[in-house]
């Protein structure tokens, strides 16, 4: 039986600087939460690894959870968005390429729950 | 470039009451963290969602993140653990048949950030 689905998103070739700004990459996610209409308990939980490191966002989300990891040593950042109410599409190539100047976004969508 | 590396794992046929209780879930979530020595930053952040419902749990770790989402209702419980930096393998049918009852445990690993 399905529970959720599952976004796993791998942004590729973003700014450095805007994978270490916390100010950045959180706005970029409350833009997913609003434009995705999630709901969101508590706060959410960050952490700045602090000199050349990226930052790590989390969201306990009452449709599941929401998170991002950056690299930009790598130029790289990833999401999930695990999420158990059917929800729009979101543009995730368009708003990585806006937010992060990501080049190249790859979306796996996957079902949570099922038996393969 | 890979920089991490994802569990997505699917429990199915585990105990309601088992689901629905915060200690046991979160006693399950412990024995996780301290097998694999994961690093949490900060507290892990916890929902019930209350009579019928289920719980979920998120840990910010130093290596990213791990989550737990319960569904009593389904019998199902569904985790994700992603790490970006190697980890021995962790027992998940044995640990989730002990801690949950689960009959049936699928484990899928995901690269994250590697091109495919």
């Amino acid at each position: 039986m399905k529970v959720g689905t599952e976004w796993l998103v791998d942004a590729h070739g973003c700014r450095a600087e805007a994978l270490r700004d916390l100010a950045v990459v959180r706005e970029l996610m409350e833009t997913i939460l609003q434009r995705l209409e999630l709901r969101v308990v508590g706060e959410g939980a960050w952490h700045e690894f602090g000199g050349e490191g990226g930052v790590t966002g989390l969201y306990l989300l009452t449709e599941s959870h929401l998170s991002v990891h950056t690299y930009p040593e790598s130029a790289i950042a990833t999401f999930n968005l695990y999420c158990c109410r059917p929800r729009p599409d979101f543009p995730w190539s368009a708003e990585l390429a806006r937010a992060l100047g990501a080049t190249e976004v790859n979306v796996r969508i996957l079902d949570r729950g099922s038996r393969r």
